[in-house]
């Protein structure tokens, strides 16, 4: 099962579960999984930025798609393949697809700046990978450091049939994402699939611009898929209401370095992971850190009882 | 009146108002400062980087200073200095001390990058301008890209006397405020103010980590000065309600590059300026991004009644 | 008298001469147009970044331009105008021309990232300063952080008839100049000129690739010259000789941050600076770097009797 | 045999012979490993920059090693283990080190930015590695982007009792040198080995400063070793006459990004390798480019035999 264009709804970005000694912890890792099924999400992305992968060694990325796969049968898994070199990108890319996963997610290297240096990278990593992979852009400035105008995310589209989805994270984005359509209605650009990232800040807009969806690791996902498919449905007000409820936490988490912990805490007071532990090096949440995020939850408790933990 | 390390409380960070035609509108920038002066503002802070400085005449500049110390008179107004040459900040330095202005702000060239380029700076930064003259440290990664550890602050501190406050907009940055604090705590940093930036994006938690106040341009100053004042008095459930209440807008203000014309339409809409107008080059908002805006405050209007426009 | 498209030659970059107390030492800047023009310098460019220009007051910097246009006569005189906002490149820009100078020149900030950026600021830049003044783009990546494209150097001139020359600083660049006369060639780029900055590091290879020139602020702008000549003669093995014996010395002051101490330095030992201060805050030279100038220098003055100094 | 603080002499940064289809050239990887040991070479590194290392699949970064290993019995192999995370680099630091090499190079992140960043950056990895592996630290800001001051080198190297060796390549570096040598003499730091890269472009001088050798891929490692030697032998002339006759052709390989495309093209000439292809992405070297190289070589042939190809 390919990823098509036409994808769509919330796919979370996971979190690698760790034991305090430091080695994965599989048996949340499929409780996290079972989870992300349970609540109805509509596929997920394992091995980004926020999954630690860089920290992980090939045989345990392996296992992380391996358990994606046996535990959210039938739906798609995109991997994220991100490396230094193509070399590596190849083997894990043609890894992946082999257990299953449904495309790869590729981020561009923070060394280039100009616009043929992107569409150029672009090239070289689909030449690499093979025509036959559907992919991902991530266009993340704030993390990654490049750059990507709309026009340069549509000739990486038009370039590379291949490329199916756009995980955007730019900031701020709503124009882009409203541009992209506006290409996409004058015919300049092939229908994609545009998910969100950034940690859900804007997804309450995002999605009125055209959205298709959500592409991140909020330690509720629920809350995503609720944003979605009231928009979806029409009900603006509804999406908002629950989304404002939510806000206070989602900015909480949505800070650069720490956000992870904060993700990770807020997993495991839910009960879904067993501890909150990053691999080293990992920015850990302090004291007066975790009692703001008690308190936070408490607060969003009184609006959403899906969090009183 | 110099800025002391006792300060503390909202200086609001003012936008500079302009006309369609790009000219300075005086009767706008007259009736902000009375607004500012109307709502209790502890300050002031001109021609910082939302202040639209590098766009403006010397002498521009220094009638912005005048009518600030015209129309606030008894508070502290500090002034932006930031130069590419210590020429020129000299001379604004010096002139708008002479206007009145309580102190001045600088902050570091995007180019610094060790500990000892930083410090090294600001003790040049302090030669040129006199170390009679208190100045303001901004610390804000995000847009100077310039990081700077709580241990370069506290050098940067305890070497220059006339160092009296800190803009903290570091993001994360509630970690650093504990770290300072307990620097003072332990005896190996002088007390000096520290107020935030960032658009009050962890205004709410930031002042329970020991922040003096803000010092930051959000559309609506009153909310700084409510969280301000509910936790200086401990109540901090009345701080997080009225927070959250605006931290919709106050996040959609926050978006960088664009959030100047969020703030300049918004500031518009209350009936403070005449024009949204920026001067050239700026950043404009989308019709589409208007009406988001629109929805946001009558969002907002249902439960604080001060942003019904 | 304006600058052209038909410029070509030596332009050497001047150095800011200063007394010890960090006043201008005006003698020696006269000294110093006196002897560019004395060896046939084509033109100037002054307050440029080796020229120390942030650092100068704004009475300064007109200074600078007056005596230029005073020592040089019939020679076109480059003024650095880049700023960081356009109130005052307008203002220094539209004040040089009526003072004598032939065009300016404009460095991007740093902050410019995408190819439209890039072609933006320099519309935007035209339209502060008019479009009657000739105008020489700064392509210096290693310093500048901002990378052009040769398709964003044409999309540059092409949109900007006022654009004249270009200051070619690349690094590598001998493909970049080889592209754009091959752009040229095709006829989709009008012709400019291509002047080579880069410290001369490669005028030996830039001037067969198709250079016009040198503006760059070598020690010994005679070698410069040598080279230009000796390279539009068709003497290939001239240039090289010549070029070949400085380019120990030459290697040596292209040094980022200390280089400026380097040519200074050896402009006080030629007799045409009477010191070689620079204005704080600058970079010295040590005891033991002048020692090893000397040394240079010595070596130097077996293959060419004008570095007896 | 593991590196220790008293290694010198010149190790050369061995590129990774291709076969024009992109598969390693293992004849010509023999032949380039006996090259460098019948000239005296005094150790090699292998999987740094200018070795590919990223395009590599991890067999044969091993193979790499392995062939080096037996072609130069009784020289310390040094090999690149930088990774963008610490599991990879501890399972190849692990896996070269029983393969018997005799230390590892380790590059900082572009990421790291503070003083605390990078010392804490060295200390992880060495907690990754083991403390039991000679380690080298790589000090390259034009291309890593990572500035360490004196200070931040010896923290690492005092912290770090495995820090044997600092590949210096900061530019400019002279006073880098002269100031970690003073540390040295002070007593406040241990000694190490220091070797100098940068293509070799100040090793005349860095000589002089108190360098231990040259660790740079030059394509006639001969000349390095001449300019170690008879600097080592106080015939500061003879190497100054040596270094000056190959300087022409060395500055022109210090071009980033096509400097390897000179260096593989000269030791093909040289009948050293038997391609100068590069694993995708490579920059080639234009026709234009390669007939300068060969012009390049004829002059310098004039001064040394070693250059007639």
């Amino acid at each position: 099962m390919n990823l098509t264009p036409d994808a769509g709804g919330v796919f979370p970005i996971a979190p690698t579960p760790f034991n305090a000694d430091g080695s994965i912890d599989w048996t949340s890792t499929d409780r996290l999984f079972d989870f992300y099924q349970g609540i109805g999400a509509d596929g997920i992305t394992v091995l980004g930025i926020m999954g630690e992968a860089p920290k992980l060694e090939p045989e345990e990325s392996v296992g992380i798609v391996k358990r994606a796969a046996a535990r959210m049968p039938g739906k798609p898994i995109i991997v994220g393949v991100s490396a230094p070199g193509f070399a590596a990108m190849r083997s894990l890319a043609r890894q992946v697809m082999d257990l299953g996963a449904a495309g790869v997610m590729i981020a561009p290297p923070s060394s280039l700046r100009t616009d043929d240096q992107i569409t150029g990278y672009y090239a070289q990593a689909v030449e690499a990978i093979g025509t036959d992979i559907p992919f991902v852009i991530q266009d993340y400035p704030l993390t990654l450091s490049v750059v990507m105008t709309p026009a340069v995310i549509r000739r990486i589209v038009m370039d590379n049939p291949s490329c199916v989805m756009l995980k955007h994270e730019d900031w701020p984005g709503l124009e882009k994402i409203s541009t992209l359509r506006k290409f996409e209605a004058e015919g300049s650009l092939r229908k994609i699939s545009i998910v969100t990232g950034n940690g859900g800040l804007f997804l309450d807009f995002e999605m009125e611009r055209g959205a298709d969806g959500a592409n991140t690791g909020y330690a509720f996902p629920e809350l995503l898929i609720d944003v979605v498919r009231f928009q979806k449905a029409g009900q603006r007000d509804a999406a908002h209401d629950i989304f404002d409820a939510h806000l206070p936490l989602l900015r909480y988490e949505q800070q650069q370095g720490v956000g992870l912990a904060v993700r990770k805490y807020t997993l495991m007071k839910r009960g879904i992971l067993a501890s909150d532990a990053q691999r080293k090096p990992g920015a850990a949440l302090s004291a007066k850190g975790k009692t703001e995020v008690d308190y936070l939850l408490a607060r969003l408790a009184k609006h959403d009882p899906r969090a009183r933990v």
